[in-house]
């Protein structure tokens, strides 16, 4: 039985504050490339792996969000590519590609359950971290779902340019919406204008009053706004929302490393505008993942929606890769590459 | 033409903070008991005039909230039950009874639109003030529609033996949900477990950690919570609240009065809980009207559902009745008596 090495990404102890790269510690163990007798698991190959904000959450032992957690001294839990090398349950082949949650690490057991085997392979793979994967049902589901758009609404993205927000403008334009993006850097900015198809975006970091730029780029007000940062943005969006608004919650970003997140105080325009602020969780709509690759698939193909990946190669780069997510050091979707099949 | 003393409540001038009394004044002018030659409108003598939180927003310069403003040098305006003394409108005679929006004096001179003719007079008038309008159509709208309710909920309602409150809680047993209420005294706890039927109650006053008392009443979580009092409850609440919850925003008494809102800091629980927020305003459900007429007259003429009210006799005490809801004086519908017919 062939011994390999097997190199970890493992969390060190939990995390409070702001995550740093010393959180986490790269290790080189050993694995059997052996399926366990009898075991109905994957024995996979990881070959892409996704940084995605949640993740921060599962680093605190507190698991009241529900998510579960990491467990120091092991590997990190997150979204990959992975190729199976040895399939235990029937529905997976020694060879198949697939996406799901695995391990940071290089050779990875995990069970069958969460995996969706990869169909479509005349795109790039990484996109099943991204736009084809968790970021893209994320996006579908928060924009068509919970965020009831219909044709002239004007929506605001913030975390624009990011895994999700790059899509739901992509998908508020296909729906002849008008649509603002936040974003942190001119870079970001330049990219929501002239690559994703936004109308206008702008620099948070740049603004130092929102409302005055809200009410600015929205005189008759917000439909949709599609929320990822949470704080200061989510209280001069209420101010700006326009009556029965829809705002998806699908994160908060700017809250998940404070100790004692910051307070929003706007929340009595909720009844002056009947507002509609829903949270939802991606893995709540994965029933409709064909559907949404039947959409997506085709666009991809004729170029009427684009993807930015933000790729850091070798798992060894992963601490730094994830970090660089709670400020903003990713410029679009931000990738590990563990391996090129 | 008879002229007449039309005693009035006066705005003075806008209020910020808590209001006092002394922000309105009382006046005696002269009305002529004549509708204007031409006029559509109606000549109305005030019986019964409702006291609600949301007029202390009416106070304000401000009109950001949509539900514009009172004018200083001139009274108040509220809902109320009034006597049609004479009528320009078709859809209204002279001696008809109506609720809707009136001013704070004994005569008034108004719209017709947002007026509707009382038809069933086999209850006490002043419920048209309370149950039988619009805090009763708030509670229905609120607690039916948005909230969605089926048996077996658990539902928290804040603010519980208030105008809205009691019927809530009372919509909600009907429904087979497990029912608790937060009110601010010993009386209205009690009025909740012994009158209105709640399941449990507390004063919240009294708990020092809310967070560990809706814990010990709702092990499983809160399905639905009613929320009309906004911050520290609503706080304690996310942290609280089961998968899919939903809360009707129906009011954030709490904040009206404060220049400074308090911070809401546990909004990422609407992610991990999947949890629906809707603020919601009573107008948009008037066409409800009749249906919810159908359903709650029965209701209270089997005594299956009881309403609880406050009365301050005479407009002169007016001005107090309205300033007591924000310290919570009122055990119940605060309603003001004008006139006994």
């Amino acid at each position: 039985m062939a011994q390999v090495r097997n190199k970890q990404v493992i969390l060190r102890d939990y995390v409070s504050g702001f995550p740093k790269e010393s959180d986490m510690k790269i290790v080189d163990s050993i694995i059997t490339l052996k399926l366990p007798q009898g075991s109905n698991e994957l024995l996979l190959k990881n070959l892409y792996l996704s940084c995605d904000p949640y993740m921060r959450i599962l680093m605190t032992k507190d698991t009241s969000a529900g998510l579960g957690a990491h467990t120091p001294g092991f590997p990190l839990t997150g979204c990959g590519v992975s190729k199976v090398l040895e399939s235990g349950h029937q529905d997976y082949k020694k060879g198949d590609l697939v996406w799901g949650i695995t391990k940071w690490e290089e050779y990875s057991l995990v069970p069958a359950t969460g995996m969706f085997k990869i169909e479509h392979t005349d795109v790039p793979l990484s996109y099943y971290t991204g736009i084809l994967g968790m970021p893209g049902m994320t996006a579908y589901a928060g924009f068509f779902e919970v965020g009831s758009p219909k044709k002239g609404d004007n929506v605001f993205v913030s975390a624009a340019s990011g895994a999700v927000g790059q899509l739901v403008g992509q998908f508020a334009k296909l729906t002849g919406c008008y649509v603002v993006g936040s974003a942190g850097s001119k870079e970001k900015v330049d990219l929501l204008k002239n690559k994703f198809g936004y109308d206008e975006a702008f620099n948070y970091k740049e603004e130092l009053d929102l409302n005055a730029t809200l009410k600015r780029h929205f005189p008759e007000g917000i439909d949709i706004y599609f929320e990822n940062v949470g704080s200061k943005t989510l209280d001069a969006v209420l101010l700006n929302m326009r009556l029965h608004g829809r705002i998806p919650v699908c994160g908060m970003i700017s809250q998940y490393n404070l100790t004692q997140p910051e307070g929003v105080t706007n929340l009595a325009h909720l009844i002056f505008k009947r507002i509609r602020m829903e949270g939802f969780v991606v893995s709540d709509y994965y029933h409709l993942y064909t559907k949404f690759l039947e959409f997506i698939l085709p666009l991809i193909k004729e170029g009427k929606v684009v993807y930015v990946e933000d790729i850091a190669e070798g798992l060894e780069n992963g601490p730094a890769a994830l970090v660089g997510l709670y400020s903003g050091h990713n410029v679009g979707k931000k990738v590990v590459v563990v391996a090129h099949e």
